[in-house]
């Protein structure tokens, strides 16, 4: 309490009138964005009238053409469609998997797996591959049993680290079995692998997402395997049942296709040259509705907007709402974004991404030089009301990132709560229902304040 | 980023040393709770191997059964339970409304309404009551039209406040509709109430909770609608058209019976006499689950009494974990308990109370003198990695709250995020799948952290 009466007593007069004016700005946005519908209306219409919308999909281009017409209708001056080439992988049947083994009465026995084929990976085709299953706990147990690996389909089990409170940690330091393990095991000889899912979640629910592979490695299958699947296939393993797996993918690549970001734009009243950018990505895997990826952040960026001119609010500086095409599987809409704005000498001065789901707010990670640190603390409690007053550092998003690479931008990246994401992530679980809405909202407001104060204030 | 620096300048090194083995104590409690499967089995089985479970009820019994079993698991040096008598009201069967109108085409229709008794009230019995219904935004209006009343049903129809970032802003300025509009409309000759359901939620389940009569007004039956079925009454309102409605209900207060607050204690080692509380309340509304109200608070009640002695931790106070008995619909498990403490002139030197529901925790309301914010203030930073670091004033608890009246005991309640509450509260949606068990888990670790401290330096 001392404290905050001391803090209190330092601040200058003018300096007080212009927070109570910045605040009670920030509370009118909270009151409109909070009382309205649009935001309910527009990610039911994403998730339940389009769906799945992965790059190259008809879905894709539903939302596209969705997202210029979102983007008019919340009031931008003009919207554009900005063409990129996007990859093309369809997932190209009911992926499959099953294992067989004796019992200790000598009785065969098969139990189905609940799988998804990872993206970007190849199918195995309708012959499917069989092989026995050897299961490694990470990479440096499939480097010692390397010669055992020949032949074999290689079942990555390495569980999320359940300690870390923040959920992307585990994951980042996961999810690097999913993106390049079919090489790492191909490279000895593999016939394919099974992922345990990048999730915390308790059901049986497999969690895909993009793999790669590297250079000159055969390209083998892949797929991911919901938890409780993992569960009975660990207790066979520690019970040294030797386990014959049967994996049916069809994943194919097909050529690039065109895709695009859908942007709209608030032109500056007094910068009209310097922009800021504000964004989500419009695609999504195939498998889920992409509600939380990131549907929220598509549905946010758009209330941004729409709250902005309901207001009569006129930005000093241009601002750009994107609808990035092509996060999940090359990020492509965000390298194709810098590319152009590169190309055309644009002045970007800051970039704001929400892609972590529409969870509750908890603040922003900044991507920013060290002095700035100073003006952000100093904004802090503008943002308690709404819950996002923790600031971190690190923020670029996988979008926005390439701005940084093209100008060194400052950046900053909306972090909801982070305990539900990986429950949902990239699953046939992240849909509409997911979502509160409420929740979904607060982080529109905390972004839309966000902008508010950096247009007015700079960075 | 400076003024951090020059906090930290200001530490005496003892201090810095205390910080870091509390810091130390609280990332172990942390990790034995995040990776343990306690609290997702034991609120599995409340859940869903007793489920709804109102004072009086069988279920209540075989709560209580269970919860003395568990607190034994979980490592109590003693479960005692302690008997209380609690109200009675049974539902008595399956609440029905209905309302019947004319088409502008001269066609009668009838259209029916989900609706839920509300707790405490009488019913209408099998022969249902039928009467015109009138639509009040609020009590004023009710008072203003109060001659219109007579014979009638009143509709209080009076939407949460979505412009409070707090749920419970919005639910405490409303309740009032459901906790007396019943008596307010019967004093002026209303045959019954519907109350617009006390949620923000977008479906049509409605929502029941506490009522009470007000002395020598006539029992009127009382009940909640869902909000979808309140915007069609709306749409019909609005364009005028007369509406009768019908109202079935079946509730019925019985004689009090006998319940038990059910009590697990760590003695402490210094000052066993010296009684530091935790709990949340065993017993919920007869149609939910009751996982977020309130078996969350009991589970995270149970897991910290399990992580302490997991850890070995010997508090030296008194730790009693309490599964209180009758919250919903009378408070009488907490009114027995700090009239029980009282009469054995017990010292309570601390209370904690779970019941806001199992989501992320952003913090705690403290009901504590003025000049203990200082020390809580420094240990907020305990609490930053785990999320719960926002203290704020107020937070008694609906059961600890009597330990207050009694002894002036400081308390806390765990705050966890509000934007979910409400739209499960009281409803057939407050189920296991609600809840999310990282969030109920770290809202357990904060608990564990703050008694912890409470323990070692006072409060």
């Amino acid at each position: 309490m001392i404290k905050r009466i001391l803090l209190l007593a330092c601040i200058a007069p003018t300096f007080l009138f212009a927070q109570t004016s910045d605040s009670a700005f920030i509370k009118m946005i909270s009151d409109n964005i909070m009382v309205s519908r649009a935001s309910y209306n527009n990610l039911h219409t994403l998730t339940k009238n389009i769906g799945g919308r992965l790059a190259g999909s008809p879905q894709m281009v539903m939302a596209e053409n969705w997202g210029y017409k979102a983007l008019q209708d919340a009031g931008a001056d003009k919207v554009t469609l900005q063409e990129c080439m996007v990859p093309h992988w369809v997932r190209g049947g009911k992926d499959k998997a099953s294992v067989t083994y004796k019992t200790a009465a000598g009785k065969t026995e098969t139990m189905q797996l609940n799988v998804l084929a990872l993206g970007n990976s190849d199918g195995s085709g309708p012959k499917g591959v069989k092989a026995p299953l050897m299961r490694v706990a990470n990479f440096d147990e499939l480097e010692k049993r390397k010669d055992e690996v020949k032949g074999k389909i290689v079942f990555y089990n390495v569980p999320f680290e359940e300690t870390f409170i923040q959920t992307f940690q585990a994951y980042g330091k996961n999810v690097i079995y999913r993106g390049i393990g079919a090489s790492r095991a191909a490279k000895y000889g593999a016939v394919a692998v099974l992922v345990r899912s990048m999730t915390h979640a308790m059901d049986n629910n497999p969690h895909t997402g993009a793999m790669r592979y590297l250079d000159s490695i055969p390209h083998i299958p892949a797929a991911a395997v919901g938890l409780r699947d993992v569960e009975k296939l660990d207790t066979l393993f520690d019970n040294n049942v030797a386990l014959t797996a049967q994996l049916f993918t069809y994943g194919k690549m097909l050529p690039d296709t065109i895709g695009h970001n859908v942007i709209g734009e608030l032109k500056g009243t007094e910068f009209p040259d310097e922009i800021i950018t504000v964004g989500g990505h419009l695609d999504s895997w195939d498998v889920a509705e992409g509600a939380h990826d990131d549907g929220a952040g598509v549905v946010q960026t758009i209330e941004v907007l729409r709250a902005f001119k309901a207001l009569g609010f006129q930005p000093k500086h241009t601002i750009r709402f994107v609808l990035f095409a092509n996060e999940e599987n090359a990020t492509n809409g965000g390298k194709k974004y810098a590319a152009e704005a590169k190309a055309k000498n644009e002045k970007h001065i800051f970039a704001l991404e929400s892609d972590a789901g529409g969870f509750t707010p908890r603040g922003f990670g900044f991507e920013v030089k060290p002095e700035t640190w100073q003006k952000l603390e100093s904004w802090k409690k503008l943002f308690s009301p709404y819950g996002g007053d923790t600031f971190t550092p690190g923020g670029d998003g996988a979008d926005i990132g390439y701005l940084k690479e093209a100008f060194g931008t400052p950046m900053a990246g909306l972090e909801p709560d982070t305990q539900r994401y990986f429950d949902v992530h990239h699953a046939v679980t992240d849909v509409f229902e997911a979502v509160s809405i409420r929740e979904l909202k607060l982080g529109a407001v905390n972004m839309a304040a966000l902008l508010y104060l950096v247009d007015k204030y700079g960075l």
